[in-house]
């Protein structure tokens, strides 16, 4: 995952970042990207505080007491590109264990500034194909693709934070581990899910108006992450700051009552975000 | 308070958006604020919701049911300069009707991007004076002061957001009415807390690395309103977003640790944000 970030933007300076619970490689300022971290935590031997014992308890169908001893390890990663036209990808696989129980959760999800149809498709059907080989329902990429829509909105906004992808949480099925597995090294695989897009999209110029369209859509992102993201909630301690928000992203724009004109791709690209599609068959 | 607010940047385009709720007054890209706000909310034979009463109830002796009728008025300002050496300004006053009783709820507060004492003293000093002529106790100024100071704090970064001023909830004192009167004409007044530190920092030169500065400060400004602030929790809805979000500031900027060198203002100006200070006698 690191040596293919690192693939996807050679000419950047990535840093190796150690602190007591993991590792992030972090980029900034960079050629492809502007802004990105690749960041592994591990947690041995943690003891379960009561907001997040309930809150499992409530996801799942497990009774989790505060005090219970777990131990849980993640990969997670966010890439905000330069050029306004490369999405922005989010992703994660996290495995969570309790006793002789383990659970896994993750995803991998997309924000452009301007949507493209045929990138989603990409996107999206890469991962209906990866859900697809591993799992035997059939529903499987519908359903986690509908978790992933549900959980990436911001209500007061009427709007989802991006394109989605696929969002799952608790899951415990003898496919798990490997599903996971092969989430991480599709995420940043030359025929994947995202690089394609990178390819394609990031020798286009831009334009100064397209990149402060992408500073008010980092805007959004910023007030997801801050007002809704489960992780950003329960992770937010001293010693975690800094690694829970490297994910905001570099430079934001905030303005009031900024509503694209009628008839531009700016419009479009929010009619999308505002009632998400169904990017392939299923 | 807007006729203050445009003679204090005369040069800028400041507009009136008119909506259900009350008037905003925004300038953008002004000249002596890069963004600024002046907001009027008036809310008539309101309902209170289970949680906006559990939270008043629980501030206040009063027991306040969810379904209770109320009405609210507000004024609200937050002003941030394009100088990073002008601090960003925030004020408020509200008073909330609940059957006979109101009470009454304010503040005044100063984020600078670069501490600089003298000012930080002539805000303070105004704000104690300002409540010695108006409260009977003398431990007002220190008591709202205080409050303040716990409220705009971000505990993940062991950092409060500013400099503080002052800041008060559920004040159904008789003096209540005339204090908060007093405080809006205050704010903007030439002579009072804030307007003499724009005319003495504005002219100054800065320099890009300042600008950087500021931007990152900001970014602490965003964590705040979108991670603790009450005002936001509460008041974000798809009618109300853009009016309570407009004190977002301009452009931001999020860097992993960003850690000012020893030595330096900018981590002076930490050093102070980590550990209020007394800057009047009281």
């Amino acid at each position: 995952m690191v040596a293919q970030a690192k693939a996807l933007d050679p000419a950047s300076q990535w840093t190796i970042d150690e602190h007591a619970k993991g590792r992030a490689i972090v980029v900034e300022d960079g050629d492809v990207f502007e802004k990105g971290c690749v960041s592994i935590t591990l947690i041995e031997d943690g003891e379960l505080s009561a907001a997040r014992a309930s809150a499992i308890s409530a996801r799942s169908n497990r009774q989790i007491a505060a005090g219970d001893r777990y131990s849980a390890c993640a990969l997670s990663f966010v890439l905000h590109a330069r050029s306004p036209l490369v999405p922005t990808l989010r992703g994660d696989v996290r495995c969570f264990t309790v006793g002789s129980e383990e659970w896994w959760g993750g995803g991998l999800d997309l924000t452009p500034s301007y949507v493209e149809v045929e990138d989603c498709v990409h996107f999206h059907s890469s991962l209906a194909r990866l859900c697809a080989s591993h799992s035997p329902d059939p529903g499987t990429y519908a359903e986690m693709k509908r978790t992933c829509d549900d959980y990436f909105y911001l209500p007061a906004r009427g709007e989802h934070r991006g394109v989605g992808g696929i969002f799952f949480d608790d899951l415990a099925s003898d496919w798990a581990p490997a599903f996971a597995r092969a989430l991480i090294d599709a995420a940043l695989d030359e025929d994947g899910p995202y690089v394609p897009i990178v390819r394609k999209r990031r020798p286009l110029e831009y334009t100064d108006a397209q990149k402060q369209w992408q500073y008010l859509r980092r805007g959004r992102y910023v007030e997801f992450n801050l007002l809704y993201d489960r992780g950003v909630k329960f992770g937010l301690t001293p010693e975690s700051v800094e690694r829970v928000l490297v994910s905001s992203p570099p430079m934001v724009a905030f303005k009031y009552k900024a509503i694209p004109a009628d008839g531009t791709l700016e419009a479009a690209t929010l009619e999308v975000l505002r009632r998400p599609k169904q990017w392939v068959e299923s």
